[in-house]
């Protein structure tokens, strides 16, 4: 049983299948002897799995390994904290890496958000950020303020506070009830906006449901800069500037969820300082250690945190491992890589070149939609371009994980192929690529691409 | 910014009070300059602050350095693993770490536990194992068994689901509402099992909740094997046994709750297997990597995954970093330790010296009770030890929080003085530590609970 025992492939995919439960995953699709894929090395935009193909990493393994696979040096200065101090809480407790690292997230952050309550993980942050506005609101003398606003198919996490906020009836229904309050109004599919609706409705659909909901009972707002579920759904102009308003006249506090939008994924170390829009509340994780270690963070205002700091008064809320030392360090050479590097420059320099790779793909039939910003995008895929029909749930089906799934796979790329909404590739790469590696990424979506219309095509 | 630039003692104490929000903290209590305190070395029992003063780590920063610190070969094994692999979700893939672990751990774990979920910690094991009971139940035809059944006082996570677990009232009355179907049942307080109780009743209780909810309403009763909160609450002779037959008798689902129990602490891996019961589900985290990386893990019975490998059925649950391949290697590097150190036998060896040395304290005024098992123990503060009577809230207060939370820190021993229940000293030390490490426990302990007997009664 040591840890050096090397395994063979087959005895791993045996082990696998016998005891590993993978994460949203139909595991009884590997009862029939088809291979679990086990990714063994990064590199760079590369991974490999067992048998030795190489792929392109063009989701960054889930939107979090920011400056790429293979960074041994920031993984290393995880392990070289330890010889210092392997873990302490803080709890009544701090440390210096924890307290260096949200010195400097303070720094970067847009603002008066000055204040970091770390957690291990971007769910976490969720739930931290929901309670955190529930006492905030209780403190002030608004105790019915709890309900959060959030946005249909929006995707929040899985915990049982956060799924509140989460729009994707799949992954609420099996687990009611779950924390009452969670209300969804239209997210910004601008693709999809309903015909002689303006965009200007879509931040007064939060104005109307605070009213409806009754001001006094709603605590905050929550929402990604551009969202992910559902295919990387952008902000119209002036979207939450008008939002910060609406949420200023009603005291309702605004969360801007950054667990994948923040450190460079949009150019900028937050969607927020994207969009220009001074949220109360950030949620992060993810790009914090680009995954080097698990680590998340929320980012609040000095004024959220004021009534916390009268007399005995606490934030009765915490983790074991929030602002762990070993993750701190990763975070803080995580970050040094991002500054000495120009992550952030190299995704401001090379995006627009991303973009128009995607957009030349336009006039492959199924693409109906390309849109996104920074280092993450979606392509919509549609039955017919001119009238945007959607495919049938069966079609779908068909296409994405019949088919596409696969077959990117098999010929070297992982993306996303998505059906939280309608059918969606996302791509989503390490801050490091540039235009040699968005034509690798080309030259495997666009003949599957194809090769996907045509069988559409017949099958329609 | 650079990670090597050193911070003066002065700096990083203004740093930390603008910026480090510490959890369940009165964050107010350092505006008067009062000094945070600074942690920044661990070696083996033991640990340093900022100013070179050293400290007892009688709780193992928080129930989890379960190896000791200063281990930085266990760290170096996250790193090392980076050199191959950093991260790779196992989101529809999988990597060697952690089929590895999840294969270690289905074979350490009781009975038919073959199936691992991995966490980044004890709240998202709790949180997902109440997920998962839930998708259990609808997916094989009882939808409406979605309760959860726990004890008084018990502590179970703080995110929102698994707030409805936690059985005290400070840590969810802020943060309601949250999940509904949380339903508590009196502990194993032994020491104040009210006057002609006899013991059975306690298990008895959880079957009277049961058929008051409605077994058809009931998905699981979620229990630690000793419990933390409260202080220690061992379980009476034959207790789990019987809430095993109530289990099965109604189909209720039984989760063994071992964040803090297993790997070590109670000289078993698992609680479960000191007190011979079989969970169907066993909740861990902490100890899992004695803290050196962030990770958790739900360990499921083979009937439990039957229906999700049905079809196209999964568990629509995940997040992003369970398993991560530098934390499964910490993990793996974590139990090699263990099994090449005897550390659970030095816990087996000694857990009699550690009790007995508790136990000397009896003639202290104010020790009401010694209770726990393994290196997992709690002495309990009575202001008169023949009626037991409890301190009022107020001398609860001065007691714990005014004298001797502070005083045992001056003097060199970290361990927690609680009243979450009636007030106890909590001491869960490395299990590394042995009868030299119990005298230096006992040589600040005594004088201070000594001197905190005489304020009392001065007080009084």
């Amino acid at each position: 049983m040591a840890t050096t025992e090397p395994r063979t492939s087959s005895e791993l995919q045996t082990l696998a299948k016998r005891h590993l439960w993978m994460h949203f995953s139909r595991m009884g699709a590997y009862a029939d002897g088809a291979e679990i894929p086990i990714i063994v090395k990064g590199q760079g935009c590369h991974v490999w799995d067992e048998h030795g193909n190489k792929y392109f990493d063009g989701l960054s393994a889930l939107f979090c390994v920011n400056i790429g696979h293979g960074r041994h040096d920031v993984a290393q200065a995880g392990a070289d904290q330890a010889k210092e101090l392997g873990f302490f809480t803080t709890w009544s407790y701090a440390h210096p890496r924890a307290i260096e690292l949200a010195a400097r997230i303070a720094h970067l952050a847009p603002g008066d958000l000055n204040r970091v309550f770390f957690t291990s993980g971007g769910g976490e942050s969720v739930e931290s950020a929901i309670k955190l506005v529930r006492q905030f609101h209780k403190l002030t003398g608004k105790p019915n303020k709890t309900k959060l606003i959030a946005r249909q198919t929006a995707y929040h996490g899985t915990t049982l506070g956060a799924l509140a906020a989460t729009g994707i009836t799949n992954l609420r229904q099996p687990f009611e009830p779950f924390m009452p309050g969670g209300c969804h109004v239209p997210n910004t599919n601008l693709y999809r906006l309903p015909a002689g609706q303006g965009v200007e409705t879509l931040a007064e659909s939060i104005r109307e449901r605070i009213e409806f909901e009754g001001p006094d009972t709603v605590a905050a707002v929550i929402l990604e800069p551009v969202q992910n579920a559902g295919g990387c759904f952008t902000p119209p102009h002036g979207y939450f500037q008008r939002v910060r308003e609406i949420c200023d006249e009603h005291d309702v506090l605004l969360i801007s969820d950054e667990v994948i939008c923040s450190w460079g994924r949009l150019g900028e170390y937050f969607g927020a300082q994207r969009y220009d829009y001074q949220p109360d509340i950030i949620t992060t994780a993810k790009g914090l250690t680009s995954s080097y270690a698990p680590m998340g963070a929320v980012i609040a205002s000095d004024r959220l945190m004021e009534p916390f700091l009268e007399g005995t008064n606490s934030f009765a809320h915490g983790f074991t491992w929030g602002g762990h030392p070993m993750c701190a360090a990763v975070a803080m050479a995580n970050l040094d890589v991002m500054e000495e590097e120009h992550i952030l420059e190299n995704v401001r320099t090379h995006e627009h070149d991303f973009r128009s790779m995607l957009e030349s793909l336009r006039d492959i039939p199924i693409v109906g939609d390309v849109r996104g910003a920074g280092y993450f995008q979606a392509i919509e895929l549609v039955k017919d371009r001119e009238t945007k029909e959607h495919f049938s749930k069966a079609e779908s089906e068909s296409l994405l994980r019949g088919f596409l799934s696969g077959e990117l796979y098999r010929r070297g790329l992982i993306c996303r192929a998505d059906d939280r909404g309608d059918p969606v590739i996302q791509l989503s790469p390490p801050l490091i690529a540039g235009p040699e590696e968005f034509a690798e990424i080309e030259s495997v979506l666009r003949p599957v691409l194809e090769e996907a219309s045509r069988r559409m095509q017949v099958a329609c």
